[in-house]
């Protein structure tokens, strides 16, 4: 029987993975859509490459209230702040998905971390899917906190995304193409909003109080993708860093560990995350790094990968594709 | 019971499309991929993004004397006159999909224009692929050219392509990223390698031995993409030609008409194809929009097409997905 | 003794490009620039490669009649529809360049298409700069309507710009990153605003009112650059049709005669235009290739070279920067 | 009296980018090109920018016994290892600029870190000219080093480069456009080949032996450009930062102390440096950005730089032009 989903916030990016992912899902169905500037439309019109069994939906404008009936599962996929009131008026009986950053950490919800702690995520439903930026890097650091490689203080993250990891925007020119195109950049120095979500996460894997997380974001000039660069304490070898996250993701189907550095493009328009190690004990260095597609494990796909695990699907249903390449 | 199908080329753009598709093909099981330069190397090595299933495959030093027994269908993506000697000796009981360009119109082979006569391929064992800028080119004359609405005479066709389209090269570094980066040109003028495909095409559907064709390719950065701009002489209106197109693509699973200019991206990563129509009947001006992506109709996506229909699978088969975006 | 020079619309590209190219002319001084949005900031906060000798200039709101007594030229690149009665009122002793699209065949004004009839830009204090598609087509035709060589009739132009050609914009997230990357579309087919300019230069040139022009502009994922391929009738050789051009621009600085088809970025960054020619008698066909930078030729670069004309300069002063190259 | 210059490496990305700035040079005069797979070639054939006084030039064979006579400069632009034995046999009357990388901290040779030691370069004949992820880097740190506001032990060197900073290969296709595109990796990690020249200028400056440097390169889907962002133990604050490198470069005419993170694009296509900084003394951390053109201030500007300072020209001959934008 097939699990009724809904997506709010359809024209953004992370809301247009989630339909490209569940449009394809073998056991969702969806079966309502909903936006603000697009309600109205049909969404095979904002979608030109809709299938044919969805093409009579239109966009809603978004109302918490007025859900179809028989909805059970809604991805909600907001502009930060815009979520909070308006997802707490959604009935109990429909589970969410909060592709947005308003739910994380916050009581009542769980932090969607998938393929760290699946277990904690089922039979849950209201789940906080994790930031792009911390998706890459907690998938790259979990194995190395887990086994006491690493002090959990001092840790600098240098990270990279693509564009669509800075949201669609209302229009602003900062991220037009000719603006972008051929530049770099690095932003929020010492305050990006991702910090507080890393340092609880860690905090946590580790059982101490994390302290003197460093977190520099930079705006790379291609469309999708997250590199998480990032350096950390530890008299850890390189063998052994990567033998901890082989174990710790035995079994485990979207992490893979390589021993090369990842490209980000390994993992493009898929669910896929790649994690690689080098460390030096001579310096007391352990660098870590993480690779994702930012609307992938870092939005949409880890989205989907919570509704699996708490409607009781297999984990990886409508997320077995291969990356694209190239 | 599945499909046994295999891929020579694996590590050139098609080959790995093609890998991509059938890696997730409901009922295509890969067991067999071949190449030359990463002969020896495991599959997974060099594809990072590999399904775990198929993690055990090595990739073999193509050898058309030494497929599996059980070996139902062949992709073959070799570079234009390398395979005309080595596909003839695939054993017959192999059904042969050829990406490359080295049998088109020759004799015992179908060429494999899937979205416009499907039926002719039906039953067939040796398919020889459309081009990718015939691919994008046909599939927006077609229907005009059925209804005769335009002549088939003095077409002409300018084309733009994405750089996968090129093919990846021995290290040409004409190729590299820096050279073609914010770059576009025009190349081979008058005397491109697709129009004896495209003219023998043109005269098949019209019935008029076609006269005048000029075809135009451009390279554009970008990866993936091809459009075809087509300008032809005819009395039609705007109106009548898209009319035509839906007809003739009625019931049709992967050609869309749609009134706006398509957009390349709109297929990107799928097996769709957009066309559309602008007239000016007072001009005796008819132009034909054709967009696909030059990986999936253009190569991999229409030979798994050909490949679902030589070998009875419904026609949609592992081509399902939508396009990427953004 | 320098030329005192202003540019309002300043924060757009054209502007920017007039600001760089101003900012090392050998006897331009630019002593006035002026924006909307970004009045009253300084101009180096803007552009922080300002050079030292402009640092104390700011950003003046645009108002003409306000403007420094001693400036002898300005260069407008304001939005099409801006700035027809704002630079009605700009007195009669400043001499103006207009960037944008209001005055081209204009009574009083002058059509600035430099490279060609550069004579009866002299002495003129009205210059309607060229069209950044025009520019492109018009050099690249001129010397085959002048010799005769086409039919000024039908003539077909397929161009393709980069995304600065479509200027900065309001914020219109269609030309951001993650939607223009990796796509590539048409617009404006048979109605774009840059048709009736051509067909009046066309008709001049030819001495014939010109008919049946069909132009067809496309987006592609670059800031810079256009190339335009045009299909003429005529029975003209290919060395017939260079050998025109390399007469026709026989002394002139700036266009320079190719045998091989032009890449667009030959030209970014510098003045430099691009003309190419290849024909076939038999078929009735000439074909016309123009590349040049949108904001070079087709911009700021060609409104420098006239109003290096119209201050009786060298024409090439300022302008004689190689390409960028990668 | 002009200064006579050669380039040997001419079809390069350095050697090109040293020929557009001498090209425009006020004081400089090109007299000898020279290449590998290009001798015999015209130079106007390979750069069809070039402008007119230099079209009779052609590409020799490069051979150090037999440069022109009356060579003043020669700048060196070849591959890692192919420059050491053929430069020694240049004459001694011919003073040397070498933008390869087999002459830094090498007896004989002065390390050109133009903007921060330019006495120490003035007189000279043999430079060795800093390399690109260098450049981006000491610019930014030597101030904090020099008024010893950080560490110079343990600082974690976390670089991005577009991709001509990885030189034009010989076809390698890991550069190709389609597999650079839209990727992002890290290489390299913890043994690039420039962590000697930093360590060594690092201690210089501070006048210790600094232990611990860790350098982690990055390869962004761009053409130019270089961003290093440094992380460094001290105890500054951020405006005690700032103000020693605005002491320190004062007077300095291409370095810019921004208190934005710089953007590379700011710099590209000119010889500027851009470095900000960002400290949070509790987490004694220092954060240091540089952002240069790798063939600018990375290559080819510095270059043109030193030769000025080493032939008595002003610092700022040639290199006066803005950044292009956009």
């Amino acid at each position: 029987m097939s699990i009724k989903v809904g997506i709010v916030g359809i024209s953004g990016f992370g809301g247009g993975e989630a339909l490209r992912i569940c449009a394809a899902h073998p056991s969702f169905e969806l079966i309502y859509a909903a936006g603000e500037s697009s309600a109205g439309q049909k969404l095979a019109d904002r979608f030109p490459a809709l299938p044919a069994k969805l093409s009579n939906l239109v966009i809603e404008k978004w109302d918490p209230a007025a859900l179809p009936a028989d909805l059970d599962v809604l991805f909600a996929s907001l502009p930060t702040g815009d979520s909070k009131e308006a997802l707490a008026r959604v009935p109990a009986r429909v589970k969410i998905v909060d592709i947005g950053g308003d739910h994380r950490y916050v009581e009542g919800w769980t932090y969607g971390l998938a393929d760290v702690w699946p277990d904690q995520i089922v039979g849950k439903t209201r789940i906080a899917n994790p930031g792009c930026y911390p998706a890459a890097t907690l998938t790259a650091l979990a194995p190395l906190l887990a086994a006491g490689l690493i002090e959990p203080h001092g840790i600098i993250i240098d990270a990279k995304t693509g564009v669509s990891g800075a949201g669609r925007g209302g229009g602003d020119s900062k991220f037009g193409y000719a603006e972008v195109n051929e530049d770099l950049m690095a932003y929020g120095l010492l305050k990006h909003t991702h910090m507080p979500e890393m340092t609880a996460t860690i905090s946590r894997i580790s059982g101490t109080r994390a302290e003197g997380l460093v977190f520099t974001p930079h705006l790379v000039p291609m469309t999708r993708g997250i590199l998480s660069t990032i350096y950390c304490r530890g008299k850890a070898t390189t063998e052994q860093c990567l033998d901890a996250a082989k174990k710790f993701y035995a079994g485990r189907p979207f992490v893979r560990v390589t021993t090369a550095p990842p490209h980000t493009k390994w993992a493009t328009g898929s669910n896929l995350a790649f994690v690689s190690y080098a460390a030096d004990p001579a310096r007391n260095l352990v660098m870590a790094l993480g690779a994702v597609d930012n609307l992938g494990t870092g939005a949409a796909g880890q989205a989907v990968q919570n509704a699996n695990l708490i409607t009781g699907q297999a984990e990886t249903a409508g997320l077995e594709g291969m990356s694209s390449w190239p």
